[in-house]
């Protein structure tokens, strides 16, 4: 508790500049904490899943027999940050209580590309009551390096959701009277743009086997 | 008035990974507004320098004839912006009451390290007065992208300077009694460090032809 997690993508040097522009361009999305320079590497993610050409081929728990020292190694922050943070301030995060995963659209916004990586920004939706929003967005922006504030806030259909009951993944959650759905940048966002890009190779964590860090979520927060 | 302005540096692609990830580890020092992928160019900077080897050979007022299909523009951000916030805010600006360059100073801090790139980091610094350095830091943390807030305030030789009326680059200015020295991450920060990574070629905007994008300073603002 209160360390930040971040996601892993790890990818051939090849790729590594156009994927450093596209989180360049697109922070919110894809707020990068800490990138390793080609050849480095760390052995202390529990579980990896190894696509190639963009299809899943395997989940393993070790990558040493497939590394090679062109591979540079992305973690990119989480927004279990700033949820740590709305709960501290009371604000309710209704996944957490439903105890679901958070729901996650493809929205019509656009990612800014960056050579081969291009495609829609994923977004998650947590529903607020009305006058708490204000304060779910000052509290995120703090978190800059964890996804920040939100990227949309009320009608879904402006930003192409048609049913906030059908998410792409995770899973509904109840929206209750006097609630606004506010909607932040997803770090399901990169892995679809890579996976989309059909890179040869590409190296995940594996769903809920996340890198943990040794930052302090508040040493993320800025102001 | 109210626009961003940019520093410029363009390097060739075999540095532009480290240079791009020197910048994403150092954002204070490095503020990146815009990174061009490689070949695509502007023309729209009135006037060049010229590094070879880290040595200016030439300043010019076009790159044509010289310019190669692997160059990679960085846009960074620069003080100009929060400086303006800090005015309308009547925080004083002391080199800009007495007409003078910024006091720059080569501090003790060292920068995070990226491949061929590293080196101490370039403050500089404005003397605020005591009731106003609070103010001082929230109006420049909302301005991340331009340097953002403070790096360090107060006792000078903490940070390895040891005279203020001796910038390395710039002017000094007056501090008048009842003043804090505040000290800002420095946007020659990266061309100090690119100089001393003595790249084969190096193209910088001349002192005082930057570039004016079209991004108005407010909009670079958070929270």
């Amino acid at each position: 508790m209160g360390y930040a997690q971040a996601n892993l993508v790890i990818l051939p040097e090849r790729y590594a500049f156009d994927f450093l522009l596209f989180c360049q361009r697109n922070p919110k999305p894809c707020p990068l904490l800490e990138v390793l320079e080609p050849g480095k590497f760390r052995t202390d993610i529990p579980c990896y899943n190894i696509y190639r050409k963009g299809k899943l081929e395997t989940t393993v728990k070790e990558i040493k027999n497939i590394w090679k020292p062109d591979f540079v190694t992305f973690l990119l922050g989480c927004s279990f940050s700033f949820e740590e943070a709305l709960l501290r301030a009371k604000i309710p995060v209704r996944h957490i209580e439903e105890n679901k995963n958070v729901p996650m659209f493809i929205s019509s916004i656009a990612c800014k590309s960056a050579g081969v990586f291009l495609g829609p920004m994923v977004v998650t939706m947590r529903p607020i009551p009305s006058d708490k929003v204000s304060r779910a967005v000052q509290i995120t922006s703090r978190y800059v390096s964890v996804h920040g504030a939100p990227v949309h806030i009320g009608d879904p259909s402006k930003i192409g959701i048609r049913n906030l009951n059908k998410p792409d993944f995770g899973d509904p959650v109840t929206i209750q009277r006097g609630e606004v759905p506010v909607f932040w940048a997803c770090g399901v966002t990169p892995q679809a743009v890579v996976m989309k890009a059909k890179p040869d190779l590409c190296i995940t964590h594996t769903p809920g086997h996340m890198f943990i860090s040794d930052l302090l979520n508040e040493e993320l927060a800025a102001l």
